[in-house]
């Protein structure tokens, strides 16, 4: 067998070049550990004449034509790195159906169509990994797919969305607004244009449904997973958690539940002795209770050209020594599990509630009454600020299930006096 | 091929017994993900009838004859959990050469004789695994050779001793003395009897030699790991440290410097921001720069029966996945490299110095004309107080080598009026 890995490269933007720069400044450790030269080959661009430098520096042919690359035989690897569903999930199919391997960081396309994918790799024999698509530069589904597969994970937390995460490290730690913290990671380049995806929760909980599949063996569908985004989140808000000795992040839950599983996105009110309380700006991390090892964190970035790209290559070097030894065609993941959602009455959280309330006596009362109507008992209860008319109220409750959460919040939407601003989850120590 | 694959254990006390425990416990999932049973079948005791319980509760035939493990055909496995180096180095020795694979959570024999027992195993084409043996359950080891293999590692940084670490948080957050926390740390059962392995940092040492191999491909001696302990912190230092914005906190240091490393253990000054700074208690946490990645910290606990006894299944599912696909008799980490090591002209770093001086005037100059004549500049100096006779002086200072370091502390010796009570290393943010 030939001591070369070729490398077709869909995508030579500013995580494509990562790539071949990576491949390029470890070449000696990485023929060293493998026994193989990794180099891309060629990559599809849609521009030739923009990516001319690049291609040139890493001695890549560029072509616009996607069967350049399919029919190429030389290409023993397939990268994708142009992201969204279509036409990513094409091409990813035709080169596992060409016999070919596929690494990706695709996200989108995994949370939805990873078990159909791995599944047809698997029937062609070939690899597919994407350990690029959660966390970025933290080399987290290859730790759970390998060494924790001794152990029985019980919860995996996660701060997978370093846009969000930037904001509210700034709205926390600099008073900034949402409005603010969003364009100033606009101006650096953390958030795009268009911030939907990340401050609506919806790229985390693309990242929650892999995580998932490794966690726990479970195919979760995207619409199975709760999402709230960091919209609604004022500086009242990050002010009152801060004074009751938490921090509000966005983190992505994945919980077992018996048999189940739950599966969240949602701001949380994060204590200060907690270690993802640590885990500032871009940075992410992925917190896991287990029964065996306890509490675990992996922390790294999670975006960045550089450490994605290494991810990407991490990937490539596995795929290098199982061709030496003879072993592709294993599934990534190959913990598989019922698939199972925990309903509302098995879920089990502390919240936080923020009201306002006409300020005048009795209100109190009424609140207590709504709330003890759902057997729900308060840990803690403040008057945050009034305008004489307007009283802002913040409520801490013990451990309840979320069908009592549910039923509480419609109790109180009944009341038109109330208007009930946030509810958050609060995590505990 | 049988789908049993069958242990003889080395030692059945706490650590030990945990390993029966969490194969057990995890039967189903390790078996989805391995096709195989792994069981333990026969454990080696000093005295069969105190193991009794333990021998029925999981199915295990005692012996206090290794001969009756080590000629047992049935037996695939060896796990090694007696530590220290004799008998523990012939019992692995024997297993290796008896087409043995050999798990081991033994530090102490790995950091001296790791090199040899590796090739032993891999002229025998078996597995030798020790995932346990640095910083229990936080799969670092794996994490390096296969996921990092595609970045070049800088440096490493690591909190690996968990009684020191348990030590110095209470010495910080409740303002104990030394002896006050190990006191504490002794009756909670963190520290034995003799403490010394721990409070002098030789067991990080023994951590930071694997560490280093993995990280660099390099095998450093344990006697040039410069090694200092615990034992010399006051509570002096402790607050000072806090009025600096920082902790102390026993850190394993390995760091490239050119083709070089510079391997050391001792207190340094944490920055508040910095990640390792939330490394609380009893937990460990290992702390990796690299030139892909950028920053990532891998969190978890460092000691504990079910902890260290996952990391041993983690190894054995490792070892049942090779027989499978007939890939047995790798190394653990195949990244080689000429060992070099870095002189104290090259190692740079910033410093914290705690003097006694006799409180008068001239003091301050003196000390000034002494770092100066050795191109130190301070970045500050600070009277921390004075009984009116005897000044306590605390300097920090900008970046400076070894050397430097090493002869201002010769000058200042050669005063017979400053006596040096401390020099710490100060990290960088």
């Amino acid at each position: 067998m030939s001591n070369k890995l070729n490398i077709g490269l869909l995508g030579l933007g500013t995580v494509g070049s990562g790539v071949p720069f990576i491949l390029n400044s470890h070449k000696e450790k990485i023929q060293q550990v493998t026994g193989m030269e990794i180099q891309v080959t060629k990559a599809l661009v849609r521009d030739e004449s923009e990516k001319e430098r690049q291609a040139k520096r890493f001695d890549i042919a560029l072509t616009t034509d996607y069967n350049e690359i399919i029919n190429d035989e030389e290409i023993h690897v397939v990268v994708e790195l142009i992201g969204k569903i279509e036409p990513a999930k094409t091409y990813i199919s035709q080169a596992l159906e060409a016999g070919k391997h596929v690494v990706t960081a695709n996200k989108d396309l995994l949370a939805q169509y990873g078990a159909e994918l791995a599944s047809l790799a698997q029937k062609n024999h070939v690899d597919l990994y994407f350990e690029a698509a959660v966390a970025g530069g933290i080399p987290i589904l290859r730790t759970i797919a390998n060494s924790l597969a001794a152990d029985n994970i019980q919860k995996v937390l996660g701060i997978v969305n370093g846009t969000t995460n930037y904001m509210l490290t700034k709205m926390v730690a600099e008073s900034k607004s949402y409005e603010e913290a969003l364009k100033e990671a606009q101006e650096l380049g953390f958030a795009e244009s268009d911030p939907t995806n990340d401050v609506d929760g919806i790229d985390a909980a693309y990242k929650m449904v892999i995580l998932s599949n490794f966690a726990f063996g479970m195919n979760v569908n995207l619409k199975d997973v709760e999402t709230q985004g960091i919209r609604e989140i004022t500086t009242d808000d990050v002010e009152m958690a801060k004074k009751l000795g938490y921090e509000l992040k966005l983190i992505g839950s994945s919980e077992k539940i018996g048999e189940s599983i739950a599966v969240q996105v949602a701001p949380m009110l994060v204590p200060l002795t907690h270690p993802l309380h640590s885990v500032k700006n871009e940075m992410n991390a992925v917190f896991i209770n287990s029964s065996g090892v306890g509490e675990s964190m992996y922390y790294g970035p999670g975006a960045g050209a550089k450490p994605t790209a290494t991810s990407v290559v991490s990937d490539l070097i596995t795929i290098a020594k199982n061709i030496r030894l003879g072993t592709t065609g294993y599934r990534f993941n190959s913990y598989n599990y019922e698939t199972k959602l925990a309903n509302d009455n098995e879920v089990y959280g502390k919240y936080y509630f923020a009201f306002d309330v006409p300020d005048k006596k009795g209100q109190l009362l009424l609140l207590t009454k709504i709330f003890s109507s759902t057997d729900i008992s308060f840990e803690q209860v403040i008057q945050q600020k009034t305008d004489g008319t307007t009283a802002r109220m913040v409520v801490t409750t013990h451990a309840m299930t979320k069908a009592q959460m549910k039923a509480v919040t419609e109790k109180i939407q009944e009341v038109p006096e109330f208007h009930l601003l946030n509810t958050f989850k609060v995590l505990e120590d």
